[in-house]
This record gives C-alpha cells, sequence and structure tokens, in this order.
C-alpha cells in the first residue's frame, strides 16, 4: 500500500472557485424585534447610476442586507439618449431576482428638486411613473396615496446648502403638520448631518441612512478597516415586507456607517447591551482586578471620560474579548460616554460596564 | 448656537491607540463540552527560540487560545553562551502573567532525541530539570511519574524520516503497550502526516495539533487568507487546568489550521453540525428550490461528490451564508464528502445537509 | 508661545478624500519598445454587460491600462426590451471621456456564433453596426474591408469545447489561408488554453489574454495577491492608436495574468531580462557565495530545476530582493525553468542567472 | 497525444514556499548621494526587549533597511535573574549574520538616565562595556573618546516630559558647546516632536527617527495602510559603514515614518522633486489641460493651498500616476505646501509642479 506521504499544506480555498457569498452582519436584535439592514437609496442605469439593476440586488445580497430599495430619479435621467425613460424598468427587472435572493424589494423613486424643498425618498409606493408629477406637492400627495413612506434626502448636501448646514423650509413644516414626511437621511454617501438628529427628534421621524449608491459599493466603501456602506438598521417585528413597512413607519431605526451607530437612545442604548457582554472577573491581584468585555458586534465602541480610578479609555474592537484592569478602589459600574454611538447633534450614548 | 457643519466623516479609529485586543475564535462547543483553544508546542531564548517567554503568552491571548505550553528542548540550548541553563526558566518567567491574561499555563519541555524514538513533549509536568537524564527510558518513566501527558511530536519530520512517512520503532510499541504514549501529532509547523490518523484510531491515542513555533507567530501564519496557527481544539467540562488535562488523557481531540479540520469522526461530525445551519427553504419556482445555508465558523466547509440533480460541489464560506440551488427533483438530505475534514489516512467526513 | 506638543501620529491620510489614483504597472519596456497594457474584450449594458460604459473606462484608468476595446455581442442583447440595439453606443459614449483620461480606445465588437466558427472580436473597426451580417463569413469579410483585427476569443470555453480543448475547423484554416485571422485568446477571464499556444506558434499569430469582463473588475479579480485581470502586454513603436495596431498585427505580444506571463519565447526572454538584475557578490563566507537578485517587476518568477549544487528552487517574490546563497563550488550562469513564464503548450522559459 | 486540457488558474503561489524575500523601499536618491535607510535605535533581551538580536537582523532585512544599530541600555536590564549582563552581547552575537544579509551592523548602546539629561544612544562605538560609567559626563566622554556619535533620544517622552514639551537644560547645552551632540530623534516609536525640528535647524544637529522597538517590528507597524517603521535616510556617497558614519555627523537625513517625510529644507525639497515627475499635457479642451503627476516613491503626498483657478488640494498617491485637470487660465508652475512634508516646528515644505 502507498502511504501517503507528508506534505506542506496548500489552501484548498486556493483551486476552488468561489459561489455565492454572503457576508453574515454581527449585529445584535432587539428583545422582541428583528434587526433588518436596510438601504433605501441607489441608482441605476435607469437614471444617472452606471450598473444595471441586478447589481444592486447582487451588492445587497453580498452585504448581508435584508431590504433594498433602488430609486432612480424622475426628473433627472441623462442616459435617454440611449434609454427610453421607464420609471418602473429597475423594479421590474429585479423583482424576481430579488426573490431568488432572498431580499426584501421595496419599490421606490427620488422626487428631485432644487432646494426648498430638495430631494426626496418615496418609498413603498406602487408606481412610481405616477408619482411624477410638474408640482412637487402634487408628488408628494400621490406619495402618500399610494401609501408610501416620504423620506428627506441629504438635507445638508453642499450643492443645495453650501454651507452644509439643513435647514427646514416652509414647505417641510407643512409637510410635517400634514403628517407627510416620515424620515430624514442622517447618513448619506460619505456625509452626515449633525442636525437631523434634533429634526427627528423634535418631529418623531425616523432617522435614516442610505448610500445614495451611483457606481459599485464595493469599490465606494472599501477603506481598509471598515468596509460597510451606510444603512439603517430597521427594528421589526418579524422578517417581511409588512413588518418592515410597520417598523418604519414608527421610526423604530438606528443607523449604521463606518464605525459609528446614530439614532435615538431609546433603541441605542439597548442595542449597545446587546452587543457587548462584560465577563465576570477572572483575576486579581496587587490591588489591580481584571475582567474581559466581549464584543460581539462588527462595531468597535469607544468608551471615554472614564472616572478614574478606572481607565479613562477603553476601546472595545468589533468582533473581539478586550481585557479590562481596573485598581480595585474603583467600583462597578464604571460609567463612560461611547464616542461613536450619537444620539443628538452634540450628544453621544453613556453607558455602564457591570462586572 | 453655533451648528455642528458636515463633515466628511474621518474613520475614530484612525486616531486612537489600540489597546489589547483578543481575537474571538468562532468554533462552536461540543454538547455537553467546551472548545479549548490550545497550542501544546512552542520555543523561546531558553533552548533555540527567539523571544522571549511573555511574547508566547501575548501571541496565545491575540490569537484567542485558551492554554499554551512553552516546551523548551532539554537537550539543545544553543544560547548557553549567552543565557545559563534553567528548563523551568521559561515557565516560572511568565506564570503570573498568564494568569493576569486568563490563560491556563501548561508546563511542559521537550525531550529532543535521534529517531527512534524522535521528539516527545512532556505536559502537565511538575519539573522539566527532573526529565532531563541520559536515558530516554528514563526521561520517559520521570514524565509518568510527574503525572505527565507525553506526546510524539512531527513523526514524519524530513530531517528524521527522509521520505516524510511515519513510522513506529520498537519503542514505541513499547510505550503504547506500557500505557505511556497519549498522543501524536497530526499538524506540525507547517507539516501534516496523513498516517498518524490510523496510528491514533488504532491505538486510542489523542490527535494534536501545534505550531512548534521558534520565531514569530504572526509572522508565520499571516497567509494572505487564513491566519490561524495550527492547535488543538480540546472537548473540556470545563475551562480549567483540570478539566483539560482530563480531555487529554480521554483523546477528545480535534486538530486546526488553515482550512483543515482533522481529527476522529466521532468528534469531527458533532463539530461539523455545530458549525453550520441550514435555513428552511425560502423560495421556491420554476423547478427550483433555494435555501440558505449558514456557517457561523471560521472554517470554510468544501462539499464535493454531490449526486446529482443536487449541485455536487458547495463552498460554505466562512462567517457566511450560501445560497443553495437545487432541482426539486433531489430529495433532502444532500449527502457529501467535505473535502477538508481529514477523519483518516485517506478519508473525509460524509455529512448530510438537511432542508 | 505656544509649543506644538507631542502627540499620537494619525495618518494625514485618514482625514482626506482619495482623488482618482492610477496603479503603476511594473512591467518593463523591451529595447526598441514601449509595453502598452492591454485589454481587448469587454461587455456593457449594450450587449450582456451589468455596467455603463464609462465604468470600463475608469476600471482601465485605475488598473493602468493604456489601451481598451468594448467588444458588445452583435448577435446577443438580452437588455433589448430595455435598452434599443446600438453596436456604436459604447464607443460613442466613451470617446471623449478616455480622451481626458489619456486611454487609448480601440473600436470593437464581438461576433458571436456557435463553434464552429465560435466567437471572434473584430478590433480597430470603423462601425460596429456594418459587421452585423448574417453569415458569418461576410462578417469577418467586413472586419477586414475596415481594416480590422480579427481575434478568435476563448476557443476552448467548455460551453462550445466541453472537453475544453480547443480545435480547428474548416473555417479557421480558411480564416488562416486569407490572412484573415490575427490573433487567438491564451487567457479569458479566468481560463487559459493551452494549445493557443501551439497554433500561434505555427500560424504566426499574436498570442492575446484578456478579460472578457460582463460584471466589475475589481470584484472579479480580488484575489488576496494578484489583483490583475488578465492583460495583452503589446509591445509598440510608441504609445499611439497607430503604434498599437502595427505592433498588434505584427504580433509582438505577451498575455499576463496573475502570476502567470504567456506568450513566445522571442519577447519572453527580454522581458524577463528586463525585469530582473542580478547584484554582485556582496559576501562570501565557508564556501558560500552570497548575492541578490533584484525583480523590479510586479511578477513573482518561480525558478526551478537548478542543478546542484545550486538551489533547486529559487522565488523571485514580485517587487523584491531576494537573497541567493550559492555553494562557491557552483558556477555563473546558473540555469533555471522558470516554472510560470509559459512559452508553449508544455513547455516554460529558460533562463540564466549571471553573478 | 494528450492534450493539457482548459484548468482555471490556481496560483502557483498558492504551493510554494517562501523562501527570504526582502521589500524594496521606494526612495529616490538624491543627485550625488545614496540613500540609505536606517534604524538605530532597538532593544533585544539583553536589556528589556524581547527578541533575540537575530530577530532584529531578519525584519530590517525584511524592510529593506541599510543600516542598523542595536542599542541596548547600559543601565536598564530587567532580564538579569536569567541573562548575566554584557553590554556587547547582541552586537557579537549578530555581526557575522549582518554581513551573510548584506546589512551594515553599527554598534551602539543607550546611556539611560533621568531627565535632566534624559537618555542618548552612543553610535558607531568600538565597545559598550566601556561607556557604563556612574557619571553621565564621564558616559559622554567616552562616547567621544571611542568617535562615537551621540543622539538625545525622545527628548518629549512623557514619562520624563508630562507635557510633552522638549527642554534643553544647562547640560544640553554644554554638550552642544562641546561639540558632542551630533543628532536629535524626531520621531521615535509612535511619537514625533515637532520642537526637536527648531533644535536640528538652530545647532546645527542632524534629525534623527528610530522605532525604539522593544517587541516585534511587525507587529507595531501594521497599520492597515503604510506599514513602515520610523526610519533615518542617511543621504551617504556611498553604501558603507564609514560613508554612513561621514553623513551621520555631517547631518545629512530626512526622517520618514508613515506617511511623514521631515527634516531640513535643504534635503527634503530635492527628495520630494526626486519623487515626481510631471508628464507633459495630454489632452485640452472645453478650458480644462489635462496632465499627469507620477509619484514613484513609497510615501503620498498631500498637496493643498492650490491658488484658484488650479485645484486647491491633490493628493499624490504612493507609487501612482495622479490626473490633475487644471483650468487653462491657470499658469504653470502651480504652488502648494505639502502637508506631510514638515520642515519646521510649524513649517511645511513649499513646491511647485511645472506643466
Amino acid at each position: 500500500m502507498k502511504r501517503l506521504t507528508i506534505i506542506v499544506l496548500a489552501f484548498v480555498a486556493a483551486t476552488i472557485p468561489t459561489f455565492g457569498q454572503r457576508k453574515i452582519v454581527n449585529l445584535p436584535d432587539l428583545p422582541g424585534y428583528i434587526t433588518l439592514k436596510c438601504d433605501f437609496h441607489m441608482h441605476t442605469v435607469f437614471s444617472d447610476g452606471n450598473v444595471w439593476p441586478t447589481i444592486r440586488v447582487d451588492e445587497a445580497w453580498r452585504d448581508g442586507l435584508d431590504a433594498i430599495a433602488i430609486t432612480d430619479h424622475l426628473e433627472y435621467t441623462p442616459h435617454e439618449n440611449y434609454i427610453p425613460t421607464d420609471h418602473n424598468a429597475a423594479y421590474k427587472i429585479v423583482e424576481k431576482y430579488a426573490l431568488e435572493k432572498n431580499l426584501i424589494l421595496i419599490r421606490g423613486t427620488e422626487i428631485t428638486r432644487n432646494m426648498p424643498p430638495g430631494h426626496f425618498n418615496a418609498l413603498f409606493i406602487k408606481d412610481a411613473s405616477m408619482i411624477n408629477k410638474n408640482s412637487e406637492w402634487d408628488c408628494f400627495k400621490e406619495v402618500i396615496n399610494q401609501g408610501g413612506f416620504l423620506l428627506w434626502n441629504h438635507p445638508g448636501w453642499k450643492a443645495q446648502q453650501p454651507d452644509g448646514i439643513p435647514r427646514m423650509y416652509d414647505i417641510h413644516y407643512k409637510l410635517i403638520e400634514n403628517g407627510w414626511l416620515h424620515g430624514i437621511e442622517f447618513f448619506n454617501y460619505n456625509e452626515y448631518y449633525p442636525l437631523v438628529m434634533t429634526f427627528c427628534k423634535k418631529y418623531n421621524l425616523a432617522v435614516i441612512g442610505n448610500s445614495d449608491i451611483h457606481d459599485i459599493i464595493s469599490e465606494q466603501y472599501m477603506a481598509p478597516e471598515y468596509t460597510n456602506r451606510p444603512m439603517t438598521l430597521v427594528f421589526a417585528k418579524e422578517r417581511s415586507y409588512d413588518s418592515l413597512k410597520e417598523a418604519m413607519f414608527a421610526g423604530r431605526t438606528l443607523v449604521y456607517f463606518r464605525d459609528y451607530l446614530a439614532g435615538k437612545e431609546e433603541y441605542a442604548k439597548p442595542f449597545f447591551c446587546q452587543c457587548i457582554s462584560v465577563v465576570k472577573v477572572y483575576h486579581e491581584s496587587e490591588g489591580n482586578i481584571y475582567f474581559d468585555v466581549t464584543n460581539r458586534s462588527d462595531i468597535p465602541f469607544y468608551l471615554e471620560n472614564g472616572t478614574d480610578p478606572a481607565p479613562s479609555f477603553i476601546k472595545l474592537e468589533a468582533n473581539s474579548i478586550t481585557r479590562v484592569v481596573v485598581n480595585n478602589k474603583a467600583t462597578s459600574p464604571l460609567v463612560y460616554d461611547v464616542r461613536n454611538i450619537i444620539t443628538g447633534e452634540d450628544e453621544v450614548l453613556r453607558v455602564e460596564l457591570n462586572y
């Protein structure tokens, strides 16, 4: 019998082609809710985007998203010399494909006006073409008629607000009075607008984060450490179109981008608690106490403003265990500000570590 | 009031120094057992290694190991012109430091002889210097006297077996008859020895995988995709020195390196089952059934030899969700060979996917 | 005066957005020729590709290419329900854009038939629509009438040759007799066809390597170590459309993909010599001679079959310096086969290292 | 004859072990000088470092350095319970090994005192043990007697200057008066001290950058984008010990770390000019001029404060080509500040781009 001889191991991986791989996004559910990862703003060749709609489904699948909306511009279709305008084309093309990839596909479109009122996404609609009216108010009305969710996009976009500061005009107040405005983008593309947090809290709107991608997701968000696009985390009762819609209108969201999380404290606080666990003290010696903090999420947390004798700063790396050494004169819980969980225009989340 | 203005987000991470980060190794426990990640073979400046012993603790901590043994050679101390020989030095230096880092530190040493009998690690011993005898048999006897675990290292090492094939000599049979041999290395450094699987199954020995590192772990195992050193997974009743020792003598191990897992089928089979979960069918259309397989472990699995009309090959990427499309004429379960789970000299694990 | 205080350095890079970055492909020129990096086979939404044509220009720019041809299928236009067929659309859309990015844009198209004759690219043509004839022979004739270069694509493509082996049929011989066939793809997508080397050498045709990309270049070729698409290196008298065309018809090419180079020895040999330089001996002691080999190219070279006492194997990493230690009984030059420079169906380049 | 069939290409690389690979550091020479890459500050187990001295040679070799000094502390030897003190041990151990790896090895040591005067490296010395005197002044005197170069280390180190600001005390002025102080560290470990630039310019001292590494270079400087340790670039007449020493005493240095370069303008300006080349205009249209700037160095350059209508900011990525589009009303040369070339405490290099 010929014996298998010693060999230097090659990776099996090196000789095998990869089939469809879907990333597991390590973000916890909230008690009673499932966390749906969503991007509600993206473009294709049917407006000013540069990809065929199937690419948006492939990207979302790989990124581990649960739901997407393709939102081509109604009023801006620069490829029309080559592609006849059809505002529902992208949806029709990927409707079946999204089912095969287990993605929730939301019909959407972008109403594209000068400021005021600026750009708005209509989500959960039935027919994008019907929304394409002359008057912006008629557009909004049709969105509402179709049962849609109206989202104010990138309110501080420098092309429309050169100083980068979002401003509410009469029409925005009127939308809010009517109950027609449901959310505002806090994250868009590579930007964020701190003041949106104030608007959303004051008027009880959903805080939203989207990519607004026109080109290639993997090329746009390929930063060395964190590779996630801006996304909205929606806390839904189950993983379905109807539950997602209910949660969006109820404003149960947080937004996530790079190593930042933002949103209302009522969601941010339990979310942080679900991400981390503090292992009990494993060692004591020479006046010090040693314990581990495990962060099972993809988001690192930067804890600062600790009070002496506790460490002033603790970094809880993503998907890692952090060893904390505390002087035994400190008392549990330790209290920290989380520098990268934004809960207001100028406010971050305060948390406790119990050991 | 000055408004915070729109900014292009920088990574918080870029401005904050990193403190001790410990990787979470995503490998499941077995029902009734905790999976301890261990490396039982490494060297320091106290024999022919090139690092101070604390480096071995730092490395193990970062790699997410639970237990290590530093096993400097008894008979080979090339730095002795500069460092007086002390076979217990490494242990004494890191004993306290390992406690502070929550690592289980096992006292060990390497008995270093020509073949036969070759090199052996003595683990769970009490005093390495006492083991340093002229006759190799006296060494082994002293290991047993100290209650130690005797491990035959790299039995197919080309410096001692030029054809790379492990061979058992009289002394090995004699050790086995006495019940003095407890395990053999299947993985060592960058090598593996298929025949070890036959020996371990026949004589009921523990299958072991170790790094035998002399230089720097992170530099040795920095391959582009899989960065884990060879390690032994020990299925212990709890995370303690005593439980680890009990499990080792009972032979409850698997070994893990790169994208390979190896060991006895009785552990490999439930381990695979703990790694993956098959989500129920989420879509059916045009004669096809769609379902997801989630692999929450750090090990990708390469499933091959599927029977038509099932896919002949499925790659379950690590920490990923794989979409499987099956013709509805196929019947659950699908049966596959896992190319990278080795359960014998020339044998891999056979598994079922139920959907 | 306030003193700038000590700070932990952050990367400037982390706070600055990136503008257009173009990779320098480290591949040498040949004496008397400039090496132009080219991809002559790619698709867009105007046939069965999934991107707008500008994406192909952006990708080529970033990849450091000098010239591209977009070659949408004439006979296969699956998006025609949404996009009216226009075989010259992609060219017209990027003609100006390519100028702005300093890319040589070659008008092309793909003639798409069953085997025989299979698929052919027409390059350096004037009007793609005119080539769209019923009879394939009329297509070929029109390519020639327009002064075009006729390229046989992926002759061993399994969809057309299930055993993967390229075969020449009557029509191929007839093309060669007429002088109408100018090149064959050796690399296509992720494949290669060893037998193409035999055809090209026998019939004096250009050896060509192309991506045939339908989706996203950066996603298709993101392997951990080598990230280059398949490309054709054309040895032109200058960097211009006319010089490129002249060199293509003259067959002055090599093809490059991953860590492989292939082509005729007359180009491969001087190319290798331009890549590496052997530094003179820097140290001698105890019977050994030490010298450095510098490889300033992006291609690693694997030298094997060295004769004792020279090392049997030397790996010259890309963009690296390799230290070679040779017994002083060896004599310069050392002779090696370069495992990854393919010069025939079953033949690699033989080279000499002088020291 | 059996035909080689079509295959999906695996990387040759995946099956071949790597031998010693030495990185090419892409940094240009200056006219008349060779740029030697040096690190003059590192530790081993013979003081408070954690590696055997050969590791320092291996690291330097891989990093593409030309010269190193191992500088174990004279007065701080915490491993002395296990390793008898020998201040020349590290040098003796690697003297031959450095020759085999073509590294210039400089004998050095670190004089380790409280502030003032702080820590000093003695370089180019003959015997470290002789320098170990009670009085620090006697230490300095012996360094000078041995023909050594005296370097003031990390003058703003927070352990000795809590506000991080370097201060000159009487003893430093006295050293300068005597002509005994030859350089000061601007970069040390992960820190930099802006004020050092003022001291070096005023007293005509060499600006120095070193790692002061105690653990593992590859682990310390593994930041995602820039992986170089702090190093001193010395502009020497040739690559030899004597030339290096002459250049050091003459103060012909720049320092390099991450994406920063620092030093006197007389060296920084020509160095920048050697790094970049501006290709002539390749396209003009619609009021714009297009040209390329090629940066063949490993250092990206961040050009800011451009004057309208030129771009206000240009990022010249490392080893890349940057496309610049300028309004044709701008006039050549464009003038910029290079944000990451530090030429004074609060001053960066001003450069011109000619096109």
